[in-house]
């Protein structure tokens, strides 16, 4: 049976402060990300947000990110990559310890933000991420940009990994993201999306940009819920790879 | 045979900020509590000094504190329990992931600064804390201020506790520590202060401030390696343990 | 002309994390008490708070707090007054900085959250505030609790103060709040608390919790804009004064 | 009569972190530069950097730097110029409350670290900075690697600006600074270095990696004081300007 993955980005409040629609989306997926305190998320809501994806019994990750709260983790730091190994390693730890207290097992790691995009690229950075996820566990799997370098670096260590694929991104014939900076960058036709979507996952191809056909790996797919509307673009996914027959459940 | 073992506060460094002989110490102890990023310490630090400590054969333990780098932990913050209990469940899982990552276990928990002092006279927060210990993991170690409310919340619970004792600090005649805004708080003369180290240690007894002699529980005895000061006292403790036959090693 | 001013506590985003409906309260008060980066607030939510503000012509004021972002500077923090002198002086500088970019001055001074309401009962806590907001500019106004030591402690010094009356919370015999944890602590009727503040304002007397009518300062009154419900509030409040002829404006 | 400033960065200390040898520098700077809490500092130690410099009657600087602590700021990061602004506005305000409290005046502004770097080869971020220093107090003086784009941006904007020359670094041909990461970065004949300097300061001109003799501009020299070492050397430099009837003052 073809399967396949969801996941999306949880846990992202800090303090008083709230964002996202976790609960709405948690309903949706096969698999959260975790954010683990560097980022976003501070240990309150890592508790609580663990708890809620052990309730719903799907698969539990950590989100590792820099460490800048102010922004986010979306600015680039120049960090070693030592530095980036310490800093992953500690994030993994203080989210597995929510899960060791819950009784449920870390599933996956996916680093966040511009650690991801910046992995995704970066032999180096991607050598200390996955090393970081090998080191605490070897059974964790690591999730990153399909095609990217964190996929490398992790396949070569022997970490199972799931390459991600992104619905509402359109792609370059290289099966790199079409830059965000260039207006076609973002597909905002939804139903197209989602057939495109179903394609990937069933035959690991899709049209890129220039009209060609490109062969994509889909392992996981990311849904938003920060908002009504990628609330609503998660649903349709959802739905439409359910009808599809394809399985929906974490590696 | 009569053991005891000496622990020390390691890891406290940050960024560029270097504090502690840790070098020196780590040598003297048989276990060592690692800083975890909240109150000191970063990831670099914590990886660095879980490594040196694995190097040594010693104890390793994690060392969670308040969430205030620029108070090191030492200024009181009124934190719920459920606050103190998902801090530092935190904080041992970022200590233990450098464990795992290293190959040695993590041996025991001690608090910092005003986190120890506080639970040490408050039962909820001392309950809090030893759930967090318990529920990551129920073989590990709680020190804690002997004869203190976090030795009796780690007791009820089930876990192993070992109770500290302070080799420079005067008691009150019902076991308590006298306040260091009194004259007498700290003992010294480092030679009485050794023998007495001694006959806590073997008898389980000490002269206190009134010149009774009061009954002491000494599991473990904490030295400290700020400055060549310290480190002399922390060598005679050493020494003169040794010399009486006394075995130095953690629980 | 019978005067009173109404302040809110503004800016108290941070980073990607929004808090507050600040567009809507803006138009309803006479002062705003902007967050200064230490228990929330960041520089950039500053500058655009000091902006907004000064684009309204409203009395702007720093609002320096703990130095607690994940608690939002609601937990207490024991913090010495040479340590809380130093914090308020630099919070009001960052603040003040965004006045003089923005060519406008910063009119007053008010402590958030938990420093505020130790701070009403703190001479100590109160003398290090009142003297570092005297210390900057001795013509800034001071925001306390009516009645309270911080009131007490920048009239000795000899700043002008504006004692805060609370629309919604009930006051004992001795004119001091209600503790939030009894049952009546929170005025539920609307009307009730509006007429009231008229009251206040007006004649300087409010019924409290016992029946009695007690003297009570209200220079200036406290609104909240986090929700579609304290927004009503706000609007009635400010609407029932301006109907009863009294001029809304900043000390 | 010939004049040069001598400035050094101070106020690096952190809550109990002590670095660098301050008191021991201030006598040997006409000027320095007061790390002001986002890479270094806190108010405590600026409120004390501040006062010890006031008292020394030397020019008093802000430091600002990127919002790193764990990186001392010299990790770049990727901020929009727009972030650059308000990060340095915030930064200049806090230090000048404390000059403010203390009765003196705030006389110039200089970046830190990676700010300082990326800022000498980037006029975008230049500008921002520049920007910020000129709307808070237009008659602040900026100070910038000597030939770089924060010069450029001072000097647009009608800033004075006082160009640095690092005694112990090699120039290339272009004027720039020889990487760190080439074995002859850096000048380690002191007394050469010092002749150098006096070069510098009296006729423009110094001899660079190739031979050459190239135009240099040396109003300022920075001077450390983190080490035995260092400290030498920067009281040598200190010694040998005086010899040779420099006056040495902050612009």
């Amino acid at each position: 049976m073809t399967t396949v993955d969801l996941n999306s980005d949880l846990g992202e409040s800090f303090g008083r402060y709230t964002i996202g629609r976790d609960k709405d989306v948690i309903g949706l997926v096969s698999s959260v990300n975790i954010a683990c305190g560097m980022h976003a998320g501070d240990p309150i809501v890592l508790r609580n947000t663990v708890r809620a994806a052990a309730e719903a019994g799907i698969g539990i990750g950590a989100h590792p990110g820099y460490p800048d709260l102010q922004g986010f983790g979306r600015r680039d730091m120049a960090l070693s990559p030592d530095e980036a190994y310490c800093y992953v390693l500690y994030q993994i730890g203080a989210a597995d310890a929510f899960c060791k207290a819950q009784g449920v097992r870390l599933n996956h790691v996916k680093p966040h933000g511009q650690l991801y995009n910046t992995a995704a690229k970066d032999p180096k950075l991607s050598q200390a991420i996955a090393q970081a996820v090998y080191d605490y566990n070897p059974d964790l799997v690591l999730f990153g940009l399909a095609g990217g370098c964190l996929i490398d670096a992790g396949t070569k260590l022997g970490l199972r990994c799931a390459q991600e694929f992104f619905a509402d991104r359109n792609y370059t014939a290289d099966g790199t993201l079409v830059p965000r900076s260039l207006p076609h960058a973002i597909i905002t036709d939804e139903d197209f999306a989602a057939k495109r979507v179903v394609r990937a996952v069933k035959e690991g191809r899709i049209v890129c940009e220039t009209g060609q056909t490109i062969p994509i790996c889909a392992d996981t797919i990311c849904l938003h819920g920060d908002n009504e509307k990628t609330l609503a673009f998660a649903r349709l996914i959802n739905q439409t790879l359910q009808e599809e027959g394809i399985e929906i459940r974490h590696p």
